[in-house]
């Protein structure tokens, strides 16, 4: 048995309280506890539930390895033709980057990652299996959920439904999808084989929709249509849905009222570029909301660094958030939000939870989301992996 | 003559060189320079011309007062009320306040800020005198053009005029405006008097411009007309110009080019939550574009912490700038780009310029905005004014 006493900590903001860890989860919240092993003094710092990051890619970027000038183009297509070439040209090595990304992640409070993972007719497994031998490597330190890909379309690159299906069978979480017309320009095969390998291998589905307006609500209906066939109720992710931003409000609206018959979920960057849809009618309507950081400064852009803490900002910035529980609400997103997406069991900050704690100096929580502090103290199941940053551990 | 060596720094990210500073300006840059005085080594740190600031509002803000649970309602109108009733309640003291800021903005690398200052019947000058006093305190450390801001409107609250007069006659730099429409109810009698002070003083105008779509399109019209007939080209700046981010692109862009034609300038915060003119635009139309944080953290909101390199990131993301060269625009815009706009002489890093420059270690111009390192040494006329991201004064 391990105790750890986490003490003077205000769980979300509210009053000083002790937090003792046992064998990995919280024994007990209350006030003046006491154990004879070791203690860490909170002074007052916030505690928040470890940080959900539900949207990223850990087989790409090129963190750690100089800087990169962009030169992809502007669409979709040129972005993931660029990234196939320049995988192999600058040696983009999928286990040691999705490894670097896990130290940055947990420096920045992230306890929990879902990560799609490349899978095309170029690079086969070769990103799956890196980002699968980092999970396994970080496994004390991360939970890493794994989706199956088809980045550079599944319809157009005859072989891919193959990878994915053997990537499903070997490890991965969730089948993937991605622009069921915008990409793959077909889009009853693609989203029939999407849901056909979820059935197969009865796992969740998590489709990237950057189509915009009515293109995109199309898909969406499509998609609705399936899960409701298919009895995947609960089961079903739809990562951006840009269209769901439209300027037709009553249109987005009867879409977002037809996602929460269907329970499927909603993952956002909450990019400042483009529409996108609103957190708040999202939450009203009783949708689960997840975000992520997508890819950071990898080939796609420049931008990015796996905080979440500055995704609730983003979140709060993009949907003109500004009385204090809506930045708690931009932060749930970022906390039980993601949680709830990924089916993380026994979160949050309660007894009998995973001890999945991060510490923040900070007076409230809208004032961590602001300023963002560095992270005081990051743990994984009641042990340290970060302090004051920096991760306490490599897994390269 | 004092002098400082600030030795292997890289310009803007280029090579290595040796910068030579005498009585505040800069003498020379070049290879293996060597001097008497003492030298700092920036250690093949990146330095940037000082950041500018051309948007805050110094007499606002809540920083260092403890958290504030915000609670003013969803419309400007509501904004503009509450704060009048908080400046008191609260006691957010312009002096201190701006103060406050002052060090805050230097410790982030900016050399240069334009703040509006509210003008109205119930504070009368208490925020102008106030920002008056930190300028004159500050003057070492900072240069502070103060605009003479009517924020609860001018022509709704008879006696703003005389007192915006007295200030502009007392040292204010610039005349304010606001919503010549949305707020003001008089388009014509407010967009006259604003000019006319503008007229009597010799100052230039800088009016906040909120109000969307053809309402925003017709007061831009009212204004563009008002420069032409009065000669003020190149003296007129519009704050937040949200209009020529309407939908209607080809009415933006005919607007677009009637402010070019009178070097009309903009300036932006590049907001996430609603559109805004397109950066790419202005700057192929020869517009001059600057940007700043706005209020931060005050009654109207939780976020902003003054930090320009942050507020390049924000423009970049706003516009989906990916490539390097597009990732330094944003970034020229939060640093010559003020600098353009607030007239300030002798701006930039070459010789003969002042010596406002800030060192950042990253490896490009495009990572410092990406990553936004803490500012290793800021120089204000060639003293030290800030180190690691601290202020080295407080003019509290
Ligand atoms: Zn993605
Ligand atoms: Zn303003």
């Amino acid at each position: 048995m391990t105790e750890l006493l986490l003490k003077n900590v205000r769980p979300l903001g509210g009053a000083k309280v002790d937090i003792l860890i046992r064998d990995g989860r919280i024994a007990c919240i209350g006030g003046d506890l006491a154990c004879g092993d070791p203690a860490e003094d909170g002074a007052g710092a916030i505690a928040l539930p470890g940080l959900v990051e539900a949207h990223a890619h850990l087989d790409k970027s090129l963190w750690g390895m100089g800087w990169h000038a962009h030169q992809a183009g502007p669409t979709l297509e040129d972005k993931i033709s660029t990234e196939r070439r320049l995988r192999r040209e600058l040696n983009i090595d999928p286990a040691r980057q999705s490894a670097r990304q896990v130290a940055l992640a947990a420096a920045n409070g992230t306890t929990a990652i879902r990560s799609h993972v490349d899978i095309d007719t170029d690079q086969k497994l070769w990103c799956f299996e890196g980002v699968l031998a980092t999970r396994e490597r970080s496994r004390d330190v991360m939970d890493i959920e794994i989706v199956a890909f088809p980045q550079s379309g599944m319809m157009i690159r005859p072989g891919t439904l193959e990878l994915m299906d053997e990537a499903l069978a070997n490890g991965a979480d969730v089948v993937g999808g991605l622009d069921p017309c915008g990409i793959d320009r077909d889009p009853k095969g693609q989203l029939d084989a999407v849901f056909h390998l979820a059935e197969k291998h009865g796992k969740p589905i998590d489709i990237h929709l950057h189509e915009a307006d009515e293109l995109g609500a199309f898909s969406l209906e499509l998609i609705i249509e399936r899960t409701r066939a298919l009895a995947m109720r609960g089961k079903v992710t739809v990562s951006h849905a840009f269209c769901l931003g439209m300027t037709d409000r009553a249109r987005a609206h009867a879409l977002v009222e037809k996602l929460a018959r269907e329970d499927i979920a909603v993952a956002t960057t909450a990019p400042a570029s483009r529409p996108v849809p609103a957190a708040a009618e999202l939450r009203n309507a009783g949708i689960r909301l997840c975000a992520g950081s997508d890819g950071i400064r990898d080939t796609w852009g420049p931008y990015g660094n796996l905080d979440m803490l500055e995704r609730a900002l983003f979140i709060g910035l993009r949907n003109n958030f500004r009385r204090d529980d809506e930045v708690e609400y931009a932060l749930h997103i970022c906390t039980q939000g993601g949680a709830d997406v990924m089916a993380l069991k026994d979160y949050g900050l309660r007894e009998g939870a995973f001890a999945d704690i991060v510490l923040v100096d900070a007076e409230t929580v809208a004032e961590a989301v602001a300023a963002r502090p560095r992270r005081k103290l990051v743990l994984k199941r009641g042990k340290p992996v970060a302090r004051d940053g920096q991760a306490l551990f490599t897994v390269e």
